[in-house]
């Protein structure tokens, strides 16, 4: 049956087996086949984090993940630096505040990436900060931050670095332990290739440290690390969590990974520069122009300027009517100007490419 | 196919016409089509809360859901009475904790339900305590908490009345506005028929006004039950929650709460009833005996003491792997002795009922 294929920064388009697994009558979260399931989903998780650290696997969104990792990690009053190039910057801002942490903001166009010599400079005048927060990905406009210059700043100064890998992990290289990131958070539904309901966070080894020594109450339950920790130490032969987990989202999650480790992060890796080049030669071929230079964004994820006197609203809701193919308009100033465009996880091919650039074709030049 | 049934209090076996969605390919969290299914939950939750108050479907488990409706409704330092007759009061206990306020623990064995008139006695010798705080179902335990007349002592005393119906709403009777409940947390994976991955709040007018009055600040983003309704007030005609959502888990329980709802609410109570009645005198027959008299408990679960000299662990494993039949065992200190029978959400049936009934006949009688 055809259905509304999806092409946006996530949720992806999901795997025939994975959804197969979905459909599957429900397990229960907790017991020997469900540990090996999670057991399982966790280190590949590490695998993919390219972390020896602790993985945590939580139920939400990626913002939830975000939440109970900024909670975790820092206390109420600590000053940390964070980047904001985008709307997932600006959103990472607010959880620090949310959580009463006082964000230093380095704010940069929506069309730049964020500089670590900023990061520098900050930490250099302000000997008070504890740490670096950055999105890796910023999804509202395709930009790449570079979170490994990010990260090297913070290893200068001895500060906790957080990075946002919501949109990134799997979908472009990151390595956690090799870059010096302590802290970082994914989620199910994007580059992963599973379905929404599962955020991930990846704490390490200094991460971890500042966790345990923080002397500040926290102020959840749920959201609270040290109580996920106790779980895996108190509860980990059967149920390593503190409460229900999405046992469908999970078993879908772990197939879409054995999926990607089988292909190998590498090869992932390649495949989605290829549909990136496929995809954005085409696009310029047909008139739209990229947002930002290539070499500033993912390979995952392409914004682009519509031709001249075209609506971006126009163009995406027709591919949704017309061609059954869901993208997505730019975020704020640019919503009528600029259409995103993702491929992450596994189920999208060059020939979604090309169907993609076909129906673009057809809409422009009809329009 | 032969798959394990699941007949614990929650995860629920799933209806088959559930299942088919959680399979259908993924579907982004905004949009029409998605608005118009997540508005169609929101309204049928109402209905089955029997509130007129706000309703927030949230990405996590029961527990998440708990912890902020805590988090919301009661500030640090505010003290708040709560019942704790088994592992679900002591876990809400434990939230209230963590998120600062100062629980004023009423304690009971674990085989008696709460008395309303405790709340009465400690809310008249504590003026400065600021709400009730009770389970309505010990799922530990099966045991139904009166939740009505506690809720009429929060009345009375005009205090905030808080009540986790996490594993009792759409199993039992709950009448949120009428019996003056402020504020009640259920979650997806149990009576009301769906996967785990999604908690479901309810916020009454008094308990709204709470929220909104507080000078506390809240300390996380994604539990500020504030930030969930700014959604709805300003992307609520396209996005009307914070963060992504669990699309497969709510297309699926937007199913289950269908066929709740057109069955009716009473008519699943009376389907209840009668499944707890002739499991409850088929374990009577082979020698089990109820766990606390029947009147004491939910019909959606049935907890008993095994034969003399029967293990509990053996029973709930035997059924597993002999007969494919997944129930639990009890709690603590009564892990070896207790077993657990759920037959909570649509899908189960009185020969599901029979069919273990003859089942735990064979095993006992093999012993």
């Amino acid at each position: 049956m055809s259905h509304l294929k999806l092409m946006i920064p996530g949720p992806v388009e999901l795997e025939a087996e994975v959804l197969e697994l979905m459909g599957k009558p429900n397990v229960p979260h907790y017991g020997d086949e469900w540990l090996k399931a999670h057991t399982e989903t966790v280190d590949m998780l590490r695998r993919i984090f390219q972390t020896s650290g602790k993985i945590f696997l939580m139920p939400g969104s990626g913002s939830t993940g975000l939440d109970a990792a900024v909670h975790s990690l820092f206390s109420p009053g600590e000053h940390v630096v964070v980047g904001n190039n985008g709307f997932f910057g600006a959103r990472l801002t607010e959880i620090l505040e949310a959580n009463g942490a006082i964000p230093i903001s380095i704010h940069v166009d929506a069309d730049t990436p964020l500089d670590a010599a900023a990061f520098d400079a900050v930490l250099r005048g302000n000997p008070n900060i504890v740490g670096i927060a950055a999105v890796h990905l910023e999804t509202s406009t395709a930009v790449l931050n570079p979170a490994q210059e990010i990260a090297a700043i913070a290893r200068k100064h001895d500060k906790l670095c957080f990075i946002d890998a919501v949109a990134s992990l799997a979908g472009t290289d990151l390595r956690m332990d090799e870059w010096g990131i302590d802290m970082c958070v994914a989620a199910s539904q994007k580059a992963l290739g599973g379905a929404a309901g599962l955020a991930v966070i990846a704490v390490g080894e200094r991460g971890w440290q500042a966790i345990e020594n923080r002397t500040a109450p926290m102020r959840s339950w749920s959201l609270d690390l040290k109580r996920w920790q106790w779980y895996v130490d108190n509860w980990g032969d059967w149920h390593p969590h503190p409460g229900t987990m999405p046992t469908a989202v999970l078993y879908g999650l772990r197939k879409a990974l054995q999926n990607l480790l089988n292909e190998g992060l590498e090869a992932r890796f390649q495949k989605y520069d290829l549909l990136a080049r496929r995809l954005r030669e085409g696009l310029m071929e047909i008139g739209l122009s990229l947002f930002v230079p290539e070499e500033l964004m993912t390979p995952v994820l392409t914004a682009a300027y519509c031709p001249p006197g075209i609506n971006a609203g126009q163009l995406v809701k027709q591919l949704e009517t017309d061609f059954q193919i869901k993208i997505t308009s730019g975020f704020q100033q640019y919503k009528e100007r600029v259409i995103r465009i993702g491929h992450m996880g596994g189920a999208i091919t060059e020939s979604d490419i090309d169907e993609l650039l076909d129906a673009l074709r057809q809409i422009i030049s009809e329009l």
